[in-house]
């Protein structure tokens, strides 16, 4: 796996670059992630679930999903940067919470409480 | 910066204690991804881009903020996992896509041709 | 089906009294349409295609359903009456333009050319 | 105001004319709605509350947002006659619940509340 903390110095870079950062507060940040998020569903939209692993190998498709996911991630990211938050111990954190709310022994093999939430 | 590769063992045995793997199709987790990424737009929605950064800082609106990064995040993760696609390498291709889409002379400054799409 | 003039009438007027115009701009509008829809987004994620139509019609979930719809109807109503679009018309120029995009010798029973994009 | 009732009709036998019922269940429905309201996100991501009025009234941004909305509410009229729901009625009792939620003496002039949630 290659190195997030290289990924993001280049990301502060690519932005500064281009003088964008008057149009990254939160709110756009926001909106970005939920658009790109919004490109990477309709990728699956008229996939069912059974052919929805598959599908997720064929070549071109594969390669607009990794685009799609490379830009959610890519959104994520310049927003936490933008908020000061460390992306990976902001996702620690939320797991810790879901280890609480959902106990292994309650919910497994259930999916009606819905997960992650 | 705390390690993604720990967090990603942890989100592998997390979700293979609760048996989800079942639900964990990539239809479904991209589904997880864009409903995530609506509640954090949430938090922006009647905020303006003025006061964006402000109230990012706030407290308990902070928590929430906080909350739904993490579950964007996990469920990024959860998708890369599932497709087998590295989420920090996935991340890094865009980035050098949008570099030659978004030659920094051309588009310094500039709002009006949507960046990173 | 009841008369949508009035219920434009209605929500004009809703509005109105809260003196909540000042937030309706198009943008934060857009957003919580986004976000309503995500929530819609919500009660499908963990259900598979083939428990979508049963899962619709049961009672307590069913009720969740509508009113997500209810929220997403009345966001795209707001963001027409903002931007001096009626919501009927709308529709149907986008429809016509579906009809030459797509001719139904072409794409009869195929979903892998993504439809009504 | 054009007849809803007319655009339903028109939208039931465009369906049925392409034979893409089988792929219309709710859940891929509820995804065509998200990931078009997520086009329509996109539209506003980098234009700043002041300026979004200005911008939904600009020649080709505003054909590109009324093709937007339209997507988005096609969809959504589609999901409704999937499940059975009267589109109008649907809104209206919505409304009622927002009535009640917030009273217009108690939310007068604030978006600290999010309202229409």
């Amino acid at each position: 796996m290659e190195q997030l903390q290289d990924l993001l110095a280049q990301l502060r870079q690519f932005v500064a670059e281009r003088d964008w950062q008057q149009f990254h507060d939160p709110k756009n940040l926001a909106m970005l992630l939920a658009s790109e998020a919004g490109e990477l569903l309709a990728e699956y939209r008229w996939v069912s679930n059974d052919q929805a692993d598959a599908v997720s190998r064929e070549g071109d498709r594969r390669a607009r999903i990794l685009s799609e996911v490379g830009d959610v991630g890519i959104a994520l990211l310049l927003l936490c940067e933008r908020i000061g938050a460390d992306p990976v111990a902001t996702m620690r954190a939320k797991l810790e919470v879901n280890r609480t709310r959902y106990p292994a022994d309650l919910v497994r093999g259930k999916s009606d409480r819905p997960p992650l939430k």
